[in-house]
């Protein structure tokens, strides 16, 4: 039993005991949105909180210290997602990524927004118009930094 | 003269006479994001944005008709960018975009983000351990209707 | 048992049972285009009509809250299609696409049309010559619109 | 002077004089989804067709013999459009190409639409919730056959 | 049982009972080419010769109506072929394709080869400096028309 | 001056001088495939062919000794070509390629049809249901042989 | 059971019985090279010499007249491929192909070194500096000639 | 000017000065596939081979300190080439390149032939039935060995 | 069971029964880098370390000699990883690639970093703003040597 | 003139005025591989180093402001580099990146090494066996942290 077979039975037992994502963070007391991400194969799950997911999911114990190893992440959307829901952000990017780029140069120097030291947030906000998906990326900035170990 | 030859002379003009994307936008009373972006060829500018801006950066005026058509949107950054600021942004969806989808079923159905009833902003947060860089994707939900026009 | 487990089974199902997919559309009262594409695995089947589908095919009843769930979209005909029927509407696209861009902007300004809020209709209409394949393509108008959850 | 550089003229001609797809399409009495798709390089234009256009675009008379040229078709969209009017296209086949392929089968047997004896149209649509763009695929049903020339 | 495990089973029960393509095309008695390319899951095949293959090739009675079935076609070989034999046909396309698009231009006008309305036969003719492979692609010319269903 | 750049005088000279294919042949004595394909730059012109052509199309005579250099061939159609004349090629090759190899194993042994020692005729034929292209390549054999120069 | 699992069957096999190549092409009678190769499923086995192996290796009988087939060649390693022993013949390629062909151009005019004519050997040769890997390709010469079966 | 330009200089220049590349090796006293690549843009030129060459071709004496640069190396021809003179050598390695790694491993051990310590020849050999392109790859064997520069 | 099973099964099994690639070198007394890469599939293990190794976690004993062969190498991670951990390495090639390629040649003349001889270390390093990780590349330098086995 | 075409100018300058990378890195008092990157459009330079450098190479004063803008970085060597000198790192990875990855995540646990608080360092080494090129690659460990701006 490897991570992907762990992550595919996990996808299983969700729907066929009709536990929602929320409820499975709440279990684990963890922001939903790592919870998902976590349980899709993304990130290493501690073993106190594997065993609870594995006990309500009803999975073999087993699994719990494969869910606390280090995943090798990504892969799962192709470089251009074919899901409708999660092409939005790929054109998003494609449209906005160079303005992205820009403005983090102008308003912070030269660096990047971290993608490890960063948390991501999924929110409805109503809205005259139809309600909308806030999405948030938030991370550290890095400035680019010529740092050597020695030295 | 097409749309690429007037944004590659913008991207010049820009910097040799020391504009800001900021000053730039405010110029013409836009927000920054969506004034970058079309000033990157993702946007058409209407004829008095764009008689502003040609203005302040010193291009023909036979750019302004140019700059007010409908451009082919996208295809600046590859499939999967190289540059670091931007591949951040990449990496982040091939981790979260599998849960992103989830909990946009989960709470609102199915549907998705619209990318065109959509903004974006970039801001800077301050934060004990270092500034973040605080990007938020904020489109109208829309749910999959089965609908016809005569029907 | 997944999503692709079960559209598997529908497919050999259906043909074993001899059932046609009219047949399966009127069955649950749904319109044919989206009943085939929902048992090819491209929307979720509310569980009223699952049940009677998986009766109709004789599946297991397990499949029902499996069939209920949103789906990963797409992915199933590749970037280039290599059977022929369906290559002739890329290649279409090719040939056309652009001609549509240009002139969804010339009668409609700048936006799309929706792929969410949307039907598809595949006719046959008698010709002279022979009978030929009408495919309408229908959906919502979308403007590109700056818009803001919050203001 | 060869047919993709006629193209870009001929785009950048009709921006600069104000010249709308439709009024192009008048002046020579065809179709405007073809007259676009013709002057974006995918069709030959015949030799009367071709001077009324040159004439109204201001082109070099030279151009009407390498306009009535069958062109190398294709290939102006990438295999996946990034531009995000077309892409609603290429996803519709995504998520439908092959609910219309089991549905032509079912409806006509085996065979194709053809992309050659075939017409596109675009339409607006009114509609209560807002009005829609309506595209139509129309073309010949070719049924397979094994046919020799030579008995 | 899939069509695709179908043709698998047809591949390896051929070569063990050691029956020619041509034994098996003169027991449906249709052309040897269209047969081993239906057998290759590149065509329906209809019930009644479906029947006659099974037995001859020992394979179960359902197969049958899955062979029956309009195939998802194409995809076997990649889209530049590694075989040497498929490749030399590629290798052709890539030198003279160019000239028969010319050709079919210059003799017919504007339009294609159908390959749908087609046959292909591959013969041996002697020639004094060694036999040679002479392989005709034989299609049914469709001229470009812009035609609609309704007028 | 490269061979591209003097296939894309070729090109025009050939259109601004309504000269056919047949009569560019004729004038040097040679198949009008072989004609076609050469002066697209996929095989070497010898000095006296080459003189010919040059003088026919008013093409400086420093290009007669490029000409005749052996060129790097191939590359002009994609590994998936997007015009719809030569796609038909591609496709009846996904199609029926497997076919063909079956084929030309089971009537000459291993080996392969050669593109090298290769002709290749586009014929017009008339037929009851509509003209035919009938294309036909012709290889010599090459069986499978391992020779070595040294015994 | 197919080519490729007997190909599978035939490596581990090889290993837990401890055989050289060298000694499996001693027991057949073949150059070492040729019998690798097919024993890689990269050419039909000659049945008496199938017989032999099948015994040696411990297969079942019944894979003989699978190994006698000619099977579906190339494919293993990928266009680019990533074992660096193997990726050192690609590199030579990418930087003296091009040699490479002009070299046969000068030598012996426009045609190729045959792939199917063809045998390959791998020898280690001593040196000063350190033993050598030679590696021979060895193909017949194949001029382009325009040659048809009928005259 | 750049590399890529002088290499385009050399091309033209060869062919209109009517110089083999035989003659050209001879007049620097080296190799002859190590000229044509060194041309082609693959190696650096000493400079006072690349004042020879230079005379020789009638370029301009600004191009010796460029050719004797280590230059850019690769690139020229496809990860598939499309010429068949080098696709040949490419299909080789699709066929053998198996074969040739584990003989290598049987012959040496675990290594490489080194691409670097390497060199190359190309040789016309007599062959009752007909003359042979014997292609030779030479390289010092390198075995796999952990070593560190700190012991 | 062949060289990637194997590797799947020590990945379940060093989880399974919590040892780190730590102890695992030091059983075996091997750099700790070399022995990770060997055990995922990377290079050949000797059968007196194997036999160590496949007692350690609890393989069958019939996995030595399979673990002694040299493997196919690479392909694991895949042409641009999407494992962060990974990409950054990816990513520092991309930005700094070019200036190891200049430097080399600048320190050392024309040639390359063995990969072949080679080691590879990854160190922890105390910084006072952080620790670092510090990842050496250690290749012999081989000069470009045109070198013949016989002469 | 944008930093592309500036890049290009400055390859061209150093080598026409025989200037080394390393004197470039003195002039401007910095790193040798930062300043090759720099200069080889990675990084932006700040202006003071920026006029420095355009005084030494003889390029025009108005390049200082471009080159002082933070560049797209990447792009230059493909996702595989076909040079060998750069291509051997790219092997390393694919041949250690997984274990690079376990041992990153065995020393410091869930995180990545930067590729912006980053260093890298090419040195020679004398070893009795041939000197080696040592290259470092030196970044601040980032440990996994879901962290938010607003707590």
């Amino acid at each position: 039993m490897n991570r992907a077979e762990i992550t595919e039975q996990i996808s299983a037992a969700r729907i066929a005991r009709a536990l929602t994502w929320q409820q499975l963070a709440e279990a684990i007391d963890k922001p939903v949105v790592w919870t998902i991400s976590a349980l899709q194969g993304q990130h290493p799950i501690p073993a106190e909180a594997g065993k609870v997911l594995v006990q309500l999911l009803g999975l073999d114990e087993s699994a719990v210290p494969i869910l606390a190893e280090v995943p090798m992440r990504g892969g799962s959307p192709a470089a251009v997602p074919t899901d409708p829901t999660i092409y939005r952000f790929h054109e998003a990017l494609q449209v906005y990524g160079g303005a992205i780029k820009e403005l983090i140069h102008e308003q912070f120097g030269d660096g990047i927004m971290s993608a490890i030291n960063f948390s991501l947030e999924v929110q409805r906000k109503a809205h005259p118009e139809g309600d909308r998906v806030v999405v948030t990326f938030d991370g550290k900035f890095l400035p680019y930094a010529w740092t050597a170990a020695d030295g």
